[in-house]
């Protein structure tokens, strides 16, 4: 890191690149279930507005889905801990799409309330 | 979202399941190189220690490259901007593996010193 710059100053020198949500959702119910989790992924762009370009995803043994959907907009992922009844997803949208869509889809397809989100604006000054 | 909880508590509900950085670079140099993005990527797994299990890019007309390194440890994402000399990363990794390793790799990669990083931890409580 020798003269790289860090800081974690929020101000965008890019406004309205996009918004990124940070979403850790708990108690969650057929984590392991790789076809729930493919459906949940596509259900999500489509209630958010984005356009699909693909989805990635692997199961690992004994347990766990993670994968990706890439979008015009940028990307929806996902990494499941079904022992934990825990997934870690984020949501990164730039454009007209509405990541805060994706938040509802992934409560209902893994059938908890439990969710938390965090905002970030994207394309930030150093 | 009815009934459904939000919160922005940092408190881990799991504790040290993963580092997730956010990774906004400016003044870059080569975003619209394809091959230049990838070989990041590859050379960002390597120097965290993770384990890589695929990469997708896609390339946009007339400009702009976005792509996934998907981990055993969870993802690097990209999305760059080359009119603007913007670049978002993402890196998300648990176990060992170390995503402060990425951000050197990409600055130069990238030609910048200019990198913003934001730090946070998954497995958030609602």
């Amino acid at each position: 890191m020798d003269g790289t710059k860090r800081s974690i100053a929020e101000a965008p020198i890019h406004p309205g690149l996009g918004t990124h949500l940070i979403i850790d959702l708990s108690n969650g119910q057929r984590l392991d279930d790789e076809t729930r989790v493919e459906q949940a992924l596509r259900d999500a762009v489509a209630a958010s507005g984005a356009t699909l370009l693909d989805i990635h995803l692997h199961r690992f043994a004994p347990q766990g889905v993670t994968g990706v959907a890439m979008l015009a907009e940028s990307h929806i992922t996902v990494h499941t801990w079904p022992e934990l009844g825990f997934a870690a997803f984020d949501a990164f949208m730039c454009g007209a799409a509405n990541p805060w869509a994706v938040v509802d889809v992934l409560a209902d397809a893994f059938e908890t309330k439990d969710v938390n989100v965090r905002e970030l604006s994207r394309g930030n000054r150093v």
